[in-house]
């Protein structure tokens, strides 16, 4: 068994010994940029880590998990040129770094190298990864279009929300860790159930991400506090106060959502004064908590000794006490 | 053996029976009226005739047409967002009728399915076709890339040029055959063969492609005379008036491609009486003639009966004689 650290190194080295081409500079220069800005390398490591619960050798997994890191970065970069972000890991994204030309060239390459790697994986288990992996991939893209879609209507419902953040982010999780388990050939049972930890996980993940936008302790936190508030955006915070709240509350939170003109401190002030009043934090939290819940049955379901999931299991428990 | 018209009804039909996924609509809409503007339909019909030389049965090498045809549609689609073009197959390009997200997000969703179309094929076929079918995959956007940065350039050289056109459109055209021949079971040599049969048709067509810009019959040519000259795309008509041309011409020539304001009509007939005056249109047909003889005698030396090869010795044709 190797440790979650050994993986994550074997995943860091094994992209930056990645041969990205060289000609054209504008196509392949954006992409050696974009993998170079790091990141947690959480869905490669998912992918190894499966797999390591069947096998000892992960040397056939390596390529797959860097297809999906591959892939992850692909839609963060198309992401980007969609939301107009300026940043990403603290530096200028590519849309801007380069031009919107680029960025959108290079991130079809980029989705060509993850099926390129993805395709080296041993033969008999290649057909099957595909069309996890493709149905996976259409799924993000559906997520992504619905976030977007949200972002133009008046009020979202929770399960709808919890419906796009399972497309946009769970998936891929669930994904990547169905796949390791497969080329360690698992059986189709522990490894659906792998995949059902992947979901629920990345459920929770992404509800953890929305509490860290308002609750997260700034000295530590990497990003603004009230990003999210800020622009609007809906989250599960958001739509569950709209939810809650109370005739007066709910045309106090309205009257914020329409201002035009602000002070950003002010909005996010009173925008955390709203969540506080109408208990989204703790209806959050519950929810996570009930994923995380339902993410650890499905990997003791798992038909293998428990000492091997432990790393799973720690994994799965940084992420959600992560406070950045 | 199928005729021409045959394989090209197979294939429409096959693209018109593909139920393309309905939610959400603004993820998959455009998806649908992509393909549904229709096209010659090209690359799969030749994916499917080389499979036809060896094989009778086509069931196998149908998904994988389909895939090659949408994997060209989402080229297509991504490459009129970056050259801002407004209409394609005289209506209105996705990012118009739509808006860009949509356009990206959708072209990208487009090769997800060109990919799970790919990998529906013989399991025994599968490794060697992807990596045929991502090695031309990404040598279409360094194409792609190579013709967004001689936009910018002040001279492209004609080997430049040649290399360029290779890359967008020639290697899509060698795959599509090649991939058709390995799932009819060809040898190597012979699937080989197709490939650079593809190469060179795709050369040729290309040159094609820019002569009928500027000598097409305005009254069959369905774009307009002179589009080309009009942006100063840098054909290899211009490419090689710009080499041809004695000092007088070339400041005549270099003058017209710098004016900012002008008469469209005036200008395309300054540049048509300079590519007459430098022969440009003999120089393009001759390298085109010589790449289709270069064609030719790679399919003469395919090892089947040459009655054979009938059908795609007459798409060749067709595609070098076209008016439109």
């Amino acid at each position: 068994m190797h440790t979650a650290e050994e993986i994550y190194n074997t995943v860091n080295q094994s992209i930056d010994k990645i041969d990205w081409g060289i000609n054209p500079p504008g196509l392949y220069a954006p992409i050696a940029y974009v993998l170079a800005l790091g990141g947690k390398r959480i869905r490669p490591s998912l992918l190894l880590m499966a797999s390591n619960l069947f096998t000892d050798n992960l040397q056939a997994a390596i390529n797959p998990a860097i297809a999906i890191e591959i892939f992850h970065n692909f839609t963060l970069l198309h992401d980007d040129i969609m939301d107009k972000a300026p940043l990403r890991r603290k530096q200028a994204t590519v849309h801007v770094k380069w031009d919107e030309n680029t960025a959108i060239l290079s991130g079809d390459a980029m989705l060509i190298k993850a099926y390129e790697y993805m395709a080296t994986m041993p033969a008999d288990k290649l057909g099957e990864c595909l069309r996890i992996f493709s149905k996976t991939a259409l799924e993000v893209c559906e997520g992504q279009q619905y976030d977007m879609d949200f972002e133009k209507l008046e009020t979202v419902s929770q399960d709808d929300y919890l419906e796009m953040i399972r497309l946009k982010t769970a998936v891929l999780l669930g994904a990547s860790l169905q796949i390791g388990a497969i080329i360690g050939r698992a059986n189709k049972t522990d490894a659906q159930l792998l995949y059902d930890f992947g979901i629920y996980i990345g459920l929770a993940f992404q509800l953890k991400d929305d509490l860290l936008d308002v609750y997260a302790d700034s000295t530590k936190f990497g990003k603004q506090i009230g990003g999210d508030i800020l622009c609007n955006k809906k989250t599960f915070l958001l739509i569950t106060a709209l939810n809650n709240a109370d005739k007066n509350t709910k045309i106090e939170l309205n009257a914020w959502l329409t201002k035009k003109e602000f002070n950003p401190q002010e909005k996010i002030n009173a925008l955390i004064s709203i969540y506080n009043k109408t208990s989204v934090k703790t209806s959050c939290e519950k929810k996570m908590d009930e994923y995380f819940t339902l993410a650890l049955s499905c990997l003791d379901k798992i038909n293998i000794p428990s000492h091997k999931k432990q790393v799973l299991f720690t994994t799965a428990n940084q992420l959600m006490k992560r406070e950045v």
